[in-house]
């Protein structure tokens, strides 16, 4: 790549280590910082090294935060009885999106995977049943992935906290919302079938 | 989106203000750079804040570089005589990428586009006639994008150049190599006719 000066070179080449990003788009998000304005471009790179260097995990619920306990965490309007356990920081920000949901949640960070090598005690469940003990918590609602790795995961979480008498529940797997019958797996519609409710 | 911490935020919405990056890319870069080691995360900070910083145009050619004059126009191996006129730096790269040119470029930073109110004083062009003035150069190939500003650049360019004795080039239109004539539209199938070579 000696056609490019080197400092565009080096970008192109971080950039390209990006996921979702080739050769093409890295060569074109560089020629991009290159016509942008220096403030744009230096907000760019202060907002990488600040998120980088300011993020850590909630030491409660292991999410993403710059605060620690997380804004949710210590919001006194969440409902602390209710408990949602999710495998990333991600699944998060997309049960928070609903706008429904009020109360604290616990990052797996990763789920149970034999196949990978991850066990029970290399994702943070440990520290769940540790929170739970003497806790005011009621019900956990087990969120992780409908996949092998998530159920297992489910399964699992459930079967630990079951004896200490607080609620388990599980996420409704069924039909997506404007999704179709005719193109369902197998599998969800069986799911979808099974969890029926009486209107 | 309140349920992300501030800096997450703020780098989200700093990654979906690029080109081809929307929501949902932002915030999977985002969550991407978070799970980077800290080494990795400021290696890509710091090469935008570098390339912003000590990337600039050369005053020989107008391409993007770090040096002034830049690699291309200070290599003595390169032959002064012939000089290919481009629209964009990207274009320099696209024809260096060939490895077969070995003369020196301009850069003219857009194409003459009366529609948008680009006229000729508008681009890089005044300063190729004053380079050309004089110099060695004896082949000026006009390499404009085939579109009509591309065109219209390259016809205005040819006028200009033309009278000072120099020979005008411009690339050849026609079938791209595996494509499909089939697939062609009328106006390259004429020109990839027009410019038939014999064999």
């Amino acid at each position: 790549m000696n056609y490019y000066a080197k400092p565009l070179a080096k970008l192109i080449s971080e950039f390209s280590k990006l996921p979702g990003i080739g050769g093409k788009s890295a060569q074109r998000l560089a020629f991009h910082i290159m016509s942008m304005g220096e403030k744009e471009a230096m907000s760019l790179s202060e907002a990488i090294a600040d998120a980088r260097k300011n993020m850590r995990y909630c030491s409660v619920c292991g999410n993403l935060t710059d605060v620690d306990p997380c804004l949710i965490c210590s919001d006194s309007k969440r409902d602390a009885h209710v408990v949602c356990v999710v495998e990333s920081p991600r699944d998060v920000a997309a049960i928070e999106r609903i706008r429904e949901y009020n109360g604290l949640y616990h990052v797996l960070h990763g789920a149970i995977s034999p196949m990978d090598g991850i066990g029970p005690s290399d994702i943070n469940l440990k520290q769940l049943i540790v929170r739970l003990q003497g806790s005011d918590v009621t019900e956990v609602i087990l969120a992780t992935n409908p996949n092998i790795e998530g159920e297992a995961t489910a399964m699992y979480a459930s079967r630990l906290i079951k004896p200490s008498g607080i609620k388990v529940s599980r996420i409704a797997h069924g039909i997506p919302v404007g999704g179709d019958l005719e193109y369902a797996d197998e599998i969800t519609l069986l799911k979808a079938v099974e969890g029926r409710r009486e209107l």
